[in-house]
């Protein structure tokens, strides 16, 4: 079975080479340009579309089946990759330097679909900056520990939240684009929390492949991931079709946050 | 009287000495710590302490009056500066790439305050990445001219907005926490709109010195800029109590967010 350390290094080339096609049209016009349909139903732009081949074009070379926003699922092996080839397209396309590759690596133990629960290591790489955000047992930024912040009081939280429809009482809200990194920011104790109550079709709005490898990591910093519902996401699948909200924050918040976003409004 | 060119000149002094100081702490626990009270009654962190004096030291060599978070009013000269010398410092504390210098040059013609209207040159700087906005008669981006969006319809609305509450049906909505860069979004056509309808003890949160500059840069993109009221900002005047709500977009999603903002809730 492939180590952690061989996950981080996979990652490490996958992102390296991915960086640089990205670098050459990030800002561009044609970076947000359509170049066809992706497997989840979406538009791809050329900037997804030169970033997964890239990867793809890698991983091929190690025995990993891939499950991916264009490409759906590809390749052979006891591993699978939830793979974000430029999580936050929209940043990209502008030139604002808030996206991100992310990659969750998960066994297979014999079966055609991981679920978050089989993952062994997460890596979120800003493609604008170059920091690097992995977890395998401990969480790094940058090759240092990192740890989610103490802060207990809603007033004294600095949320992420997708989308705001009242008023929480939160010090501050913001909205970068970008969830792989904005569950990063909460790994690493810059923001309190990361929310999303968005119900796109009653399910919710994130995939795995957005967030697999974030959430990984913020576990691994401590924080405390589930549903709005309080529902734990160990048996949400690496497909294409898994979709759901999301509250993630240190364990004391998260408790708070589950009552606050399930008073009635 | 100074010119365009001239204040343009001395910005790039400016954000060139402040870029140098700041990019040693950014991202470093230091850089948020409280080291005294600012002029505006807010604690001033080391990095807005560190940028303001740097940018301080340069401006005192030219005959400019200087208005500024921290240290309020300095300076004596026929020119006033809205200088704020960090926008975005929770952003700078936390390495996340989106803060920026902004200066507002307006000629004082005599009198001992300087109003909106009384501006010939804007400059936002993003210390992070180095992009540089700019209007003298026109809006450029790193020397390219920029101009806003067209887009008009609600629902294909990429806004800006402090803050949601309730569902206004745009297309996205990002808070990314600089205000001066934010509204350089808006110029450049990145994002459609600016919106900022926190009311902050009845007047709103917004103070000249946030975002003149900006404003200044969108004006000559090509945006319409007003409070949500649809009231004018020519008076505002370059002081430290000058407070406002704003909305800037192009010209006609400008007056359908005036409509979609003062329905009644």
């Amino acid at each position: 079975m492939m180590t952690p350390s061989e996950a981080l290094r996979i990652s490490r080339e996958v992102s390296k080479a991915v960086r640089e096609v990205v670098s050459d049209i990030a800002g561009k016009k044609e970076a947000g340009e359509n170049v066809g349909m992706g497997k989840d139903g979406t538009p791809t732009k050329r900037v997804d579309r030169l970033a997964e081949d890239t990867a793809l074009e890698i991983l091929k070379g190690y025995d990993v089946v891939v499950v991916t926003e264009e490409s759906g699922v590809v390749g052979k092996g006891d591993v699978a990759v939830a793979l974000d080839p430029v999580d936050g397209t929209f940043n990209a396309a502008r030139g604002i330097p808030i996206y991100a590759i992310s990659m969750c690596f998960a066994g297979l133990n014999g079966r055609d679909k991981a679920k978050y629960s089989d993952s062994f290591f997460g890596y979120v790489y800003n493609l604008a900056t170059g920091d690097e955000y992995y977890a395998d047992d401990e969480a790094y930024k940058n090759g240092e520990k990192i740890r989610v912040s103490e802060t207990e009081r809603i007033e004294e939280t600095n949320a992420i939240l997708y989308y705001p429809d009242r008023d929480y009482g939160f010090k501050r809200v913001r909205i970068f684009g970008a969830a792989s990194l904005e569950i990063c920011l909460v790994a690493e104790g810059s923001m309190d929390c990361f929310i999303d109550i968005r119900t796109g079709k009653g399910k919710g709005m994130l995939r795995v492949y957005d967030v697999a490898a974030g959430l990984y990591i913020a576990e691994k910093a401590g924080a405390r991931i589930s549903t709005p519902s309080g529902e734990n996401l160990d048996s949400k699948e690496f497909t294409m079709e898994e979709r759901f909200m999301l509250v993630v924050a240190n364990k004391k918040l998260h408790g708070k946050l589950l009552n606050l976003l399930t008073v009635r409004r």
